[in-house]
Formats: structure tokens, C-alpha cells, sequence
């Protein structure tokens, strides 16, 4: 499946949390991410990113579409991450 | 069409743009909007974010889609925003 998600955290666990997430999907913004996922590598982020995050503080929103052509996606000024192998 | 709006912009513009951009849409978290939009109000939103940025720094991404249940929203930890009739 497709999914962007969006994150909010902590300065302090920002880092790891970028680190984490980047292991799964693209980074295209500050703290949004994409692209395709299984259901079980999506589990398995899911569960690494609760145990970075203090869920009483952070925020993760996860938004998932079946198939991303039901999504039109429009860049206005930087693009900042299109490709994604540095770091 | 509803749609999700991140952005990414210098702290000194930060403040405008999120007044501006929940004139529009739900504020959902930090720099995350989401919500139903006409065509017309969705061109209006983007000229006046244009003016707020600065488009060789600031980033401004939009996910469209023709309709809201072609995706399924997870929220983990804080739902930050979900009224939003403050500020």
C-alpha cells in the first residue's frame, strides 16, 4: 500500500525518529515521508517508531491509500528530498 | 477533492502561512493540514501561500485526492489538533 506520514516530536528524538522512518519510506519534507508499503514492514515501523516516541507528546499521522494514483501529488517551491541517499 | 497540505518554511513566515492555510483546512498537526476544498478555493489558498513564501527556501506539498474515503488516517500518540476553533 501507499502511505505518507507526518510526525511531530520532541527535539531530542527527532533524529531517531528521521533515521527510523527512513528505513522504510521516502523522505520528501522536514517530517513527511512516502511511498510503498507491505503490511508487515508497515507493523513493523509502526512499532519501532512507538518505542522512540513518548506518546503523550508526539504525534505520528499515518495516511494510507491502497494504490497511490488515487493521490496527485503538486511541489510548490523547494523539493527538497527527491532523491534520497545521502545522510 | 479533499486533501493534505505539509509545509516546510522559515520560522519567520511560519506563523502567516498557518493563519493562512486554516482559513482553508484543518489544522491536524505542527505544519500538517487536511480537509474537503472546492477548486476555486484550493487556487485562491495556493496564491496567497505563494505570496507568504519564499520559494527558493520554503516547501509547500499537496496530496490530492478526488475523494476522502480512498484513505484511511491512523493517528499514534497526540491527536494534537482535532478541534480547531482556537488561536
Amino acid at each position: 500500500m501507499y502511505v505518507i506520514l507526518v510526525y511531530d516530536m520532541g527535539e531530542k528524538r527527532v533524529g531517531k525518529m528521521l533515521k527510523h522512518c527512513r528505513k522504510y519510506l521516502n523522505w520528501i519534507q522536514n517530517s513527511v515521508f512516502e511511498g510503498e508499503i507491505t503490511d508487515v514492514k508497515l507493523k513493523e515501523m509502526l512499532n519501532g517508531a512507538r518505542q522512540i516516541m513518548q506518546e503523550k507528546e508526539d504525534s505520528l499521522i499515518l495516511f494510507k491509500s491502497r494504490d497511490e494514483r488515487w493521490l496527485e501529488k503538486e511541489v510548490i517551491g523547494q523539493e527538497r528530498m527527491s532523491t534520497d541517499n545521502f545522510l
